[in-house]
């Protein structure tokens, strides 16, 4: 195999962890080009020197000076701020893995497929706020997109070799989240530190909470519409507690294919950093004797609206679904800071979907601005409440 | 869509009408060559003047006046016995499903193949038998030799578009059949109307013994290894009792892909019929939902012991294949008459297996010298009995 050059934006987040793991188990086969992080300067300064990246950069301007302090002597270059972070991202790459979390990593995501290579794409938020506008960019500029989330990973996998046409459904099966099985009344008084006690992943704070909410499926389910374009009433949301089956996607002859696996993103993350071929990862096999059995029930919108207000804003389509995500980052902020009840996110959300409703962005520029706009329309109302 | 001929060996069995119900569907665009049968001349004849077949065949000469006389007027070519049955099998077909049961469906089966077009298989036991022989033949001629069996047809949509040295397993799923619950000593008193009733496919009498006993997933077990080379370390089985999981794929990254449907054989068919594009068939939609559970465990080879010998065959190779189907279509033939417990096919199998052991079948008239001296050692050891 030849040597393959990768940039990873997020390296220190949990996306980026898994896939340096990968990266490490087959270290002569990776260039590392450029690695990114928020704020975290000392573990990115690490990372940076394990794997000789080239260039490190911090979004937050104000950790750059312990970051050139962490990289003194060590050849690699160190760039702090948003623009930096864009020239990260436009570096020449075979493979750039897009895993800012939420809205932040919107320019960057946008310059890596700029390149017209390939984008292992794991920041959601950027493809539901710029929907129209990053998938015309990805057709103009011949990238490869590649999902890491695991539900699009396994659309994506279960697609291949099939004429999207002969689609009947695609299904994305969601855990249910920590509060599945819980009541309106125990949702309401539900706290942060419940929230992010997923039950079978272990993930970030945000997506967490988003997963116990279900905005975390209906994010997805708009993310979908735009990466599997079959249209909106072909996209179904199947409870599927045990997380074993990623997703389906059923054809209209009667096959599904669906994809199974162990909640462990290096699974996708492993498909996207070696497709079209395969790469081997640590995993455990697949052993359904010994897990028994696989339970599916249809998803309860009544206690998680969210994924219903998802589909409405896709259905909706323009800046609706630019606004939901604003609006839930807000929202979600607010609850793991101890300022908003549980149960309020998805009102949130609604009420300022219901309050601000711009035109249709045409341009990063565009979906920047209602993003902004949409933050301060949902702080306003929070407030307010 | 362009007209395509299609051949049906096998036309008045359970494959061939779910495949004539499917064409009947899209009349159309396809173009009936042949279509044979046992010694059911009426039904034949009926389809045969449906589907405007130019030919129709009775492997049963003794029953090639009736057929004449019910094709009289009709312009229909009527022919009968072994050697018109391989002429049918011969005629240029875009595609040939190979539907006979058992070893009768062997030469017929080579003849499609030779062809070297697109042959359908759903004749497990012509693969069981002929091995290496049949799959040289498919090589030699550049045929493509699509599953129609549910598993090998999951198997196969699960393959599509990987390379099979990414393959870490390939699980085939069981329903476990009528007996899955029963004890040794239930087993011991079964009976052939027991074993005929089968909790989620309608099939055929031997067809649904061979799942009572597990020798038809023994079976598949060794024409997996014919079909997807991946090595019989690689193969595994185990038992879904709801039979909607069709079979699975496991990649080195931990990505397992799996097919899943209806209980109904029109879809593999369907897939076959339509390969590499898809066409409706008139199964509903997948509601994992509303099935709720879907439940794996670990076969029993124990209770039944067939797996294990069929993996043994395999192992072997050369012969051994071929005498164990061959022993099993007489001993099953015997439960059927009620000269044989049902506990008693397998151990007749395993004890035809330990007497005779002929050398490796290079040509197809070797493999039917083998067959026919194998049901005769077979039948020997059950007169002893």
């Amino acid at each position: 195999m030849t040597c393959r050059s990768i940039s990873i934006l997020g390296a220190t987040g949990s996306i980026g962890a898994s896939t340096l793991d990968l990266i490490r188990r087959q270290r002569e086969q990776w260039r590392v080009v450029a690695l990114t992080a928020n704020g975290n300067a000392a573990d990115l300064a690490r990372l940076a020197r394990e794997f000789g990246a080239e260039l490190a950069v911090v979004a937050d301007e104000s950790a750059l000076p312990a970051l050139r302090e962490a990289l003194a002597d060590s050849g690699i270059e160190a760039a702090g701020g948003a623009d930096a972070l864009v020239a990260a991202a436009s570096l020449e790459a075979d493979i750039t893995v897009a895993a800012i979390v939420g809205c932040a990593g919107l320019a960057p995501t946008m310059a890596a497929i700029e390149q017209g290579r390939t984008v292992a794409l794991a920041n959601k938020e950027a493809l539901v706020s710029a929907g129209d506008v990053m998938t015309a960019a990805v057709a103009r500029h011949g990238t490869t997109l590649l999902p890491v989330d695991s539900e699009h990973n396994a659309i994506f996998q279960c697609l291949a070799g099939n004429d999207p046409a002969h689609v009947r459904s695609i299904t994305l099966t969601a855990s249910g989240g920590p509060f599945r099985d819980w009541s309106v009344q125990q949702l309401a008084a539900a706290t942060p530190a419940q929230a992010v006690k997923h039950p079978n992943w272990d993930m970030g704070a945000k997506i967490s909470v988003d997963s116990a909410t279900m905005f975390n499926k209906g994010l997805e389910l708009i993310e979908a519409h735009h990466l599997f374009p079959v249209g909106l009433d072909k996209l179904r949301i199947v409870v599927h507690p045990q997380s074993v089956v990623h997703s389906m996607v059923e054809y209209r002859d009667g096959s599904t294919l669906a994809q199974l696996g162990p909640s462990d993103m290096r699974v996708p993350i492993a498909s996207c950093l070696a497709w079209p071929q395969r790469m081997d990862t640590p995993c455990d096999p697949l052993d359904l004797a010994a897990l028994g059995e696989l339970t599916f029930r249809a998803p309860d919108e009544d206690r998680f609206p969210a994924t219903r207000l998802c589909r409405q804003a896709a259905e909706a389509g323009g800046a609706a679904p630019a606004v939901l995500n604003a609006a839930n980052e807000i929202a979600v902020a607010a609850f793991l800071a101890g300022h908003l009840p549980f149960t309020r996110i998805a009102v949130m959300v609604e009420e300022t979907l219901g309050c601000y409703a711009p035109g249709a962005p045409v341009s990063l520029g565009d979906v920047i601005a209602i993003d902004a706009e949409a933050r301060s329309a949902a702080r306003r109302l929070m407030e307010l409440a």
